[in-house]
């Protein structure tokens, strides 16, 4: 049994993390950490996990922690990377499923984070946690950056694309919608139901933060520097996001050649899951599942492809990823624990 | 393994049955049945079961079902009872998802449901599937009739109350609330979005189906003849359902006294799970699982006690029921394929 | 025209006021006051009001206020008090949308809002603002106490039955359910999207501020104390309550009596639309309009009435009866300003 | 007073009509018409209108109709074109709502909505009403063809770019999000609140109706042919549209100048507000109103420029449009009974 602690146990990554880990036969909870809420019981914050555990919040200590063999950070930006170090030092693995350890660049990680880096040796030994692009690297790794919601579905909707060559890297847009959930259970007037139910807008379209984390990972796979165009939008639901990625092909490739190549990319993966051409991929088909759905469109047989990806941003976006992580990093099949059929409806 | 049939799977309680049990370690699944869909692949239609189910719809014809050890069907009210006796006749059990086994009274079911039955016979025979009243009898059924939503959530918050004699049962009131998909997946303009969305209202005050089949269940732990009023609503949203109930105490019980009848009388139910008193329990905290939670309050410490139920309508209120039915009829371990964390948020 | 302030312009009640006013033809705006956003244009934090707006929020000072005919306070309980004397001295007039003034009973008063009253004898000035009931003494009143929205939506279900004797006061029940903006626009965890969204539950069942105003106003129509029990619920939805009302008959009265004496009671109300018998108002005929929509039932032709009240908690609950009651204070047609047909679908 | 019909009046674009022309003060409305309704009052249908009006549906029978001063038809694509040329023969004006006379090619028209035309000579007679390009040929026309949701969201964000020449026509992108209502009140599956609530997807990506009917108005203000990607998406909301619009910029363009091209091009508009630049107009702050507001974005001051545009489709992209082109057909102030402030929150 893997021993495992959640630092900041009370948001949605948190819980969510809570929700796939309570069902892993492999895993045995030590430790959700809450300064907020140390001493609760867990299940009263969150009663849909009565009757699957039984711990309280505790103080996030390095002594409780250090039991640990790994530990997932569901904080804010800034937090691992304050008390990784030592516990990488004492033999605890380190999942982040905040920023702190995904831009290799300091110097634009604390441009766009607005904040000085504690552990920059780290931010180099860190492995992004993308297991479709980093598998072998993550097997190894002590230290995991997990990737932030957009990121994901951006990076497998275009990736194979770029490492065959077929689009122009230079000119390409990817229109991001998210439900509220990306934005955390932090008490803020911009996601009351009052003010994000019933409407829809962009949001950060001068810039998001996600944005040098998705061009650092599509970089690594083109030849020529990526432009990338990324508008976020808002989603009045809950959980999903949906990427429209729209690639101009490089010269005329057909139908068949293009179904063909992300087939191949993604026929060995468990997470990724290639409709028919022309489909129309729903959130929901991947609700509370791990799964990335993805559609191609060549729309009226133009040169200008469409990409259509699909995750739930706390799944495969966020917990879920986390743990197919931690499968690879503990040897386990990478799927365990995370066989679930979206909720649909 | 058992062989299990689904006739009608192309509704939403017929998708239900499907995401519990393609991932049911005893089950296997043998047949899924649409007149309409027949030969089309289940996963084109319900893409959250690409990966977990390969098969196709077949035409509902009763030499495929024979070949199955139950039958459960997820079909409209007045169809199972034309396939059943020959199912029963074949060895075949039966699990109907419908309303057609669920009253006793054949003239109640007559005038309520507007039809007459095909097999009176079999109406005394069948089981009502309640497990928390009948599990000795659902053991040994043929026949299960899997109860309403409604019906779910309103007996377990009332019968406690009434097997201990604590309340008046002629002044009885459910006011329910339930999500959308309880009227299921067929076109119709009352349950578009534009028209179910960001509304509320209640529906058919003057007389609804499920009435009957609630004051069945509990007069049959009543001495005196309930009397209830039973009022439904219609909620935004998709999957829930919310009974406030109202219960006059016969005479002064304490706070303590309450909860313990509820706590005792629950304390070996794997399903149903009593709130500390003064909870208020979200429909959210069960979603996706097969978990009622109940609450109690005795506002302004008068004689009125109000009980709060949830169960996911989809779930506990149908196709979780039907599976932990199943289980028993089986001999299965009862939670076996029903171990889900509520989906939340 | 009528000079008209609004100290506290950001809140969902005050944007709600601005909506409604700035189409009022009788109404010039001085000032909208807010502490936090002074010197921001309203237009820019609102921007539906580009166009139809040109202020900019003020501080909220006597100064500017005294230049007001009247001032409607849509602020948090315990603001109004504050400064309602000094204005009330300076002559203007003043609509308070909080509690401040709403119950004469000053202990009850301040038990169930937790302060210190500051200006005890202009409660027991002020006029309750339900045009149904206090028409004559809004239209001479300096200061009024403008009703709550669940207390607007259940008196009005109410007060014919007991103004008529035909019902028993001792065992009533109002089982109400609010969409989220009744909570208003401050940053609070609990109404966020995520965890009110998709999701429904019972608040407050212990105790609600609008219970005892509620039963102030149902004890001044009835001869025996009132006695009832009040259960609020949170609808994932944003706006309109609907209260469902359960009332004893008292005696055995025929539907057609019933009908009777609501379409009496509210013949010549501009606000109050009796449904024909046995119809099912929904929230969103009356979103965004001031009406209040009620119907009847009785179930099963037992004695146990049902009404059903349905009000846009922000209009007829808060801001437009607040402009109905500027109207009568000010001798304008009551329906000046507020002829708006709700917003379907 | 100008004597309007309604032909079709119990579909959304029916009844927002409706809700606009009882307040309308210089409309008499003369007949709504409804096979399938007829005899029943609109009231009943729609209880929004209780109070506001006492028609009943009646028969679509020419010699009602002929009547009116205009006649709007809220109906399906093909029937405009069936009553139309009587209508314009007895001297009655005729707004067509749906599809029939707004794409000028024939042949285009026949393919994409894969019907004959009945009346192929009015499509030359007939004006497209987007007042905002045709307002002189609108006031002088017998037969206005009202534009779609989406040609009007798109259109008003990119005339203005091409009319200055500033971007390149040739790999424009309009990836644009409608809220349900858009999709009719017709009972269909797909629009089931079970099936479009809380999650997102795009649809008919391959091809949209709407498609040929933006490049047609495009093109005219463009002397490049416009090659335009459109990608419709389905929110799951009920009313809004929010389109971004991807275009290239064909020179660098500082943002002063852009922004001065969109505030001069529109600046006598009373429905085409434009926001500061950098803005994220919200679909709900033009809920219920006339209006389309429109915002600018240059994403890390490279040459892709963006334009977020968002209308209420119901209302700009229907209803709204319609009565607005009424009013300029009839000489009337533009934004007589337009005056509508966004329905917020």
């Amino acid at each position: 049994m893997i021993k495992v602690g959640i630092v900041g146990g009370t948001g949605y990554t948190g819980v969510e993390l809570l929700r796939l880990l309570v069902l892993h036969p492999q895993v045995e909870l030590t430790a959700v950490t809450s300064r907020a809420e140390a001493g609760t019981a867990v299940a009263d914050l969150y009663p849909n996990l009565r009757g699957y555990l039984d711990l309280k919040f505790s103080e996030p200590t390095l002594d409780t922690l250090k039991q640990c063999d790994v530990v997932f950070f569901a904080t804010p930006n800034g937090t691992a990377m304050l008390q990784a170090p030592e516990l990488l030092a004492a033999g605890v693995r380190v999942i982040d499923l905040a920023a702190d350890f995904r831009i290799k660049d300091l110097a634009v990680w604390e441009h766009w984070y607005d904040m000085k880096h504690a552990c920059p040796d780290l931010v180099n030994e860190a492995v992004y946690g993308l297991p479709e692009v980093n598998r072998a690297e993550i097997a190894k790794a002590r230290l995991v950056a997990n990737p932030g919601c957009y990121p994901t579905a951006v990076q497998l909707g275009l990736l194979p694309l770029l490492e065959a060559g077929l689009i122009d890297p230079t000119r390409l847009i990817a229109d991001a919608k998210s439900g509220v959930s990306g934005a955390g259970r932090k008490a803020a007037v911009g996601t009351l139901m009052g003010e994000a139910g019933e409407s829809f807008k962009a949001y950060n379209v001068g810039g998001h933060r996600h944005l040098p984390e998705i061009c650092q990972g599509l970089n690594l796979a083109s030849d020529t520097p990526v432009n990338l165009t990324f508008v976020p939008h808002l989603l009045p639901m809950i959980r999903g996001i949906h990427a429209t990625l729209y690639a101009p092909l490089s010269s005329d490739t057909d139908v068949e050649s293009l179904q063909a190549v992300f087939q191949k990319r993604y026929a060995d993966e468990a997470f990724v899951d290639v409709l028919p051409f022309g489909s129309h991929p729903e959130t929901r088909s991947v609700r509370g599942g791990n799964m990335c759905q993805i559609a191609l469109h060549k729309p009226q047989q133009g040169n200008m492809l469409v990409v259509l990806s699909v995750i739930d941003n706390l799944v495969k976006g966020a917990a879920g990823q986390a743990v197919q992580n931690m499968n690879i990093m503990f040897g386990l099949p990478e799927n365990i624990g995370l066989q679930i059929v979206g909720l649909l409806p």
